[in-house]
């Protein structure tokens, strides 16, 4: 009963009229050649490819969920799937951003980040298959060897094969060093996998030949705790030199998780069973490599939040147009009718708008930090490149819990405007719902982005890569308070970045006192710098949106109407974190721990 | 995989310590003989039944949902359902607080609020079977014949039938205005009904031997819009003179919605093809009869979540206490083990206390509410049963839609202490989140209930019911801040108070100018409100605390802790909520439909 529209008008905006992503491509050496017409083509493609194949199995794939066959360990996916994802590799989208020398097109990633907005607005679920691999083949690509990488990367590239992040354990999720998977060198340079996995995302599945496995594991003589974990690729069929499939491998499936939502993708228990596979990195340094992923995937999962807030949005909005149900407290607007559309209540505009200002928000700052990717990897000069790169260290955490905080909020916001209909699977929204859940949790809890962005990503550094990015914001601010009609937004946001410097400042000079203050203030610091960021964006769309005649295009019309809804109405959340912050760390750690 | 064990010393508390209600019901005739151990084994052998009866049911309903059989029309409800429903009739659940004219117990409805809640924790969906007679009870107990009193009544009373409401049908909800079920009279004093409703709660089943609908519809000549809508009482079963039951009646099960959650109560589409009933009440004034049920289910509704926010605190903190991951920021904290329990984490401490404040505090404000219902029915005084039905009728919105919001975010936050397990169906904490959903949305939207406060309950009586109610607050805060220990408690309160008054009074004029400004402020006034009587009554209760010699007893101990945190965490909410509302309609309001 859902529907999609890619949003086609608004990504063009984000990417030319805001980021010009063209100016900055042309400074990149790789693709300095790009056309945006290329680029609009095959975002429009891409665009029809979510709409018109991903987007029907969403629905599906939530009823049926997956199967598992105990005795071969097989998983049977929802109907569709496998087809869709067929027709996903014949499209060559698995290769769109993947280096050329292993078959890849050498896109710049803020195109992926397009394609995967809009892949997770048609279905999470599905979604997460190929997303997966895209992990794998950038930690292979950055730590494999030239022999791993031959093998593996030309058939992740094309997306014949995919991949899996193996990581937690029954007893360790959060806390890896806790993890007890043993890796045993097998004398041939090879090693002998032991242990048990939980949560693997697509860890099996009857969409692609083989799957490759990253797996965290100890070597026999490893030191205990996060130091002595080492990085492992285990395919599920080995790979012969030729490349050809050999030998099933040790590493099932052996049971499959009921869940809240994402239904469709099949989250596994993994038995490895002297299960073989080569290193990958340094011994020992499996986190770091690791990370690799984790970092790509932090970003991932914001998107997957954007995709589900603006296709919740969509449909909300459609029922709020065509529901007639009671009257506008200023008098009747659709008279000729009994009762007019719910669009006039100023709750469900409430409801619905705040939905749109995270959509359009998140989609903004997704493609400005996937941007910077671009720079960190691609710009000429080194300088450069390092402060990419450091802006987008500071922007991961905000992107990983912001966004998906905020898509929580919307897809339940956008469940309400249809009222009981919301609450029925038949409408589809509240699968949005249950599916925007996971958000918060994987790929390290929201409250683990919290302090990696206090603890190590603002304190870590005595502030640098924080007043880097805040100087950015000043040098917007002295030049947009030149225009009067931007007073509304300059205003609040030159107080916003005060009174944020002002704060980091003092849980600075706390936390060298008492650390614990960092743990009890870091959740609420996460979502002031993420209304700070969205502040900032909001307020350079609205520039954008000025300088066209108000009315003469209604698209300028809207974003204006937006900013300025998230201005008065949802960045006050602000007033609340900042008070909250005020009562320190007392409040919440006094409660002896036998007393809850 | 849940546990729950009912809360009898937080009840103790709030009944005896906080509410005092030996004495109030010492002053009301109809209770003054009830005895405090008495009420005390009740409530014990209550939660004894819950815990042990109908808790256990909650995830096999879940999973099992009801079965509907299209030829027979016959639902069956998950296993278990049926014999834990004779055990609550045969235990002489049901007629606790009814009129012992038709076989009632005739205690005060203070002692169902604790039954109810309990019963929720226990299992919601089950519960809902069973709470759902109390208002066509209540409804027919003010408004039907003696002849239908006779007939119904007693069976409602013992359990042996239960009660729904019929209210919404496929093109209106919140706009009851719109419906169209026709009633025609048969001639011989009945009426035979013919249309069709939606999402009709506990519809069908198998766990009673009859059903008494309460049905909403039009009379041939009835005027248009809510003006025309009688009500009627029309049984699954027809009943004979002699109270045995005669043939099937028209009204029949035609689909059960499949839904979010609540899978074990059956969501029904009833169809009713010449259903013959009769009028219960006034032709034309159905609404005004319903809205007896309506008031109560609202309240009702507010009991769902706080029983479920105070089961999911119970397993989260239980997760938290057990399970070991990471270091205290502060050092480690079991320093034996490879780990620290998560209780040391300041966001596992500040999502479990949030659910806390909740929980407790809405226990407290239920209770209150309850108890001011006794007294508007009990009290010998006019005045003083007319002040107490001015309070019940001000807190019932707030009770609704404050405690629903707040159950929502509570079984969330508890759900994120367990991690990606909080994901899982098996660890039964994202029941409790897909359960906690649909009490924002049925017997009233939270947005109906905002403006239900706000424009009716607040303004439209000039604001006397509110100071009434202010008054109150203000005694409390005369006395209260004479005790230095209070300051804490008294200064935000006090301040709080000043501001919502002032507030009050310019939405008050400027509704008079512009009556938008009442929709746009509503939500946000609503939830201000709710802090209000949240920090009043959390104010309360540590002044109780206060009195014992702190560290003495523990629930003291725990109890000062959680007012605390509540002041310093949770209440600051405030001040987004202020801010938002100085900001107007406009920015809700400008957008133009079509731009959605």
């Amino acid at each position: 009963m859902t529907t999609y529209t890619p949003p086609l008008r608004d990504l063009q905006f984000v990417l030319q009229e805001l980021l010009h992503v063209e100016d900055v491509f042309r400074r990149l050496p790789a693709h300095a050649d790009l056309d945006g017409d290329i680029l609009q083509a095959v975002i429009t493609e891409a665009g029809r490819f979510c709409a018109e194949v991903v987007a029907p199995l969403n629905q599906v794939g939530d009823r049926e969920g997956c199967q598992l066959d105990a005795v071969t360990h097989a998983v049977r996916t929802p109907t569709g799937f496998r087809a869709a994802y067929q027709q996903f590799v014949q499209g060559g989208w698995p290769s769109l951003i993947c280096d050329p020398a292993f078959g890849g097109q050498g896109l710049p990633r803020t195109l992926n980040q397009v394609l995967y907005e809009m892949l997770n607005s048609a279905s999470q679920s599905w979604t997460m298959y190929a997303g997966l691999s895209h992990g794998a083949y950038d930690c292979l690509h950055a730590h494999g060897t030239p022999a791993q990488q031959a093998l593996y990367l030309p058939k992740l590239v094309s997306g014949a094969w995919t991949g899996t992040m193996c990581l937690t354990e029954p007893h360790c999720g959060t806390d890896l060093g806790l993890l007890r998977t043993k890796a045993e060198p097998t004398g041939d340079g090879q090693y002998r996998l032991n242990g048990e996995k939980i949560f693997i995302s697509a860890g099996e599945h009857d969409l692609a030949d083989n799957i490759v496995h990253l797996v965290l594991a100890r070597l026999p003589d490893a030191p205990a705790g996060s130091k002595g974990i080492s990085l492992f690729v285990v395919p599920k069929f080995h790979v012969r030199p030729d490349g050809g499939l050999g030998e099933r491998n040790g590493i099932f499936c052996g049971g499959l998780e009921h869940k809240m939502g994402i239904h469709g993708n099949a989250t596994c228990q993994m038995v490895l069973q002297d299960a073989v596979g080569s290193l990958v990195g340094e011994p020992n340094r499996g986190l770091a490599a690791m990370f690799v992923m984790m970092n790509a995937a932090r970003l991932g999962v914001g998107a997957q939040s954007v995709g589900l807030t603006e296709v919740a949005y969509q449909n909300a909005a459609r029922y709020a147009l065509d529901r007639h149900q009671g009257r506008s407290l200023q008098g009747p607007v659709a008279a000729g009718q009994p009762a007019d559309p719910i669009i006039v209540h100023a709750d469900v505009r409430r409801l619905l708008l705040t939905a749109r200002a995270f959509a359009e928000g998140g989609r903004a700052l997704l493609l400005y930090t996937v941007l910077e990717i671009d720079r960190s990897e691609g710009a000429v000069d080194a300088d450069e490149r390092a402060a990419a790169a450091e802006r987008v260290a500071l922007l991961t955490p905000i992107v990983k819990a912001f966004l998906t905080d905020n898509g929580w909020m919307a897809t339940s916001h956008c469940l309400q405007v249809l009222g009981g209909h919301g609450y029925v699977a038949e409408w589809g929204m509240e699968q949005f719902v249950r599916d925007a859940r996971i958000n918060m949790i994987y790929e390290g809890t929201n409250a683990v982005q919290a302090l990696d962005l206090l603890g190590r990503k603002v304190l870590g550094d005595g502030g640098k890569r924080l007043q880097a990015f805040a100087g950015e914001i000043t040098a917007f601010l002295a030049e947009a308070s030149q225009d009067a009609r931007m007073q509304g937004f300059v205003g609040p946001l030159a107080r916003l970045v005060q009174r944020f410097a002002k704060l980091t400042a003092a849980l600075g000079a706390q936390a060298q006192q008492q650390p614990g203050v960092v743990g009890a203030a870091a959740v609420d610091y996460l979502r002031l710098s993420g209304h700070l960021v969205f502040a900032w964006l909001w307020a350079r769309m609205a520039q954008v949106a000025l300088q066209h005649e108000t009315g003469a295009d209604p698209f300028y019309v809207a974003k204006l109407a937006t900013a300025r809804f998230y201005f008065a109405k949802v960045l006050p959340e602000v007033e609340s974190l900042f008070a909250q912050l005020e009562s320190g760390d007392e409040p919440v750690m006094a409660l002896e721990a036998a007393l809850f």
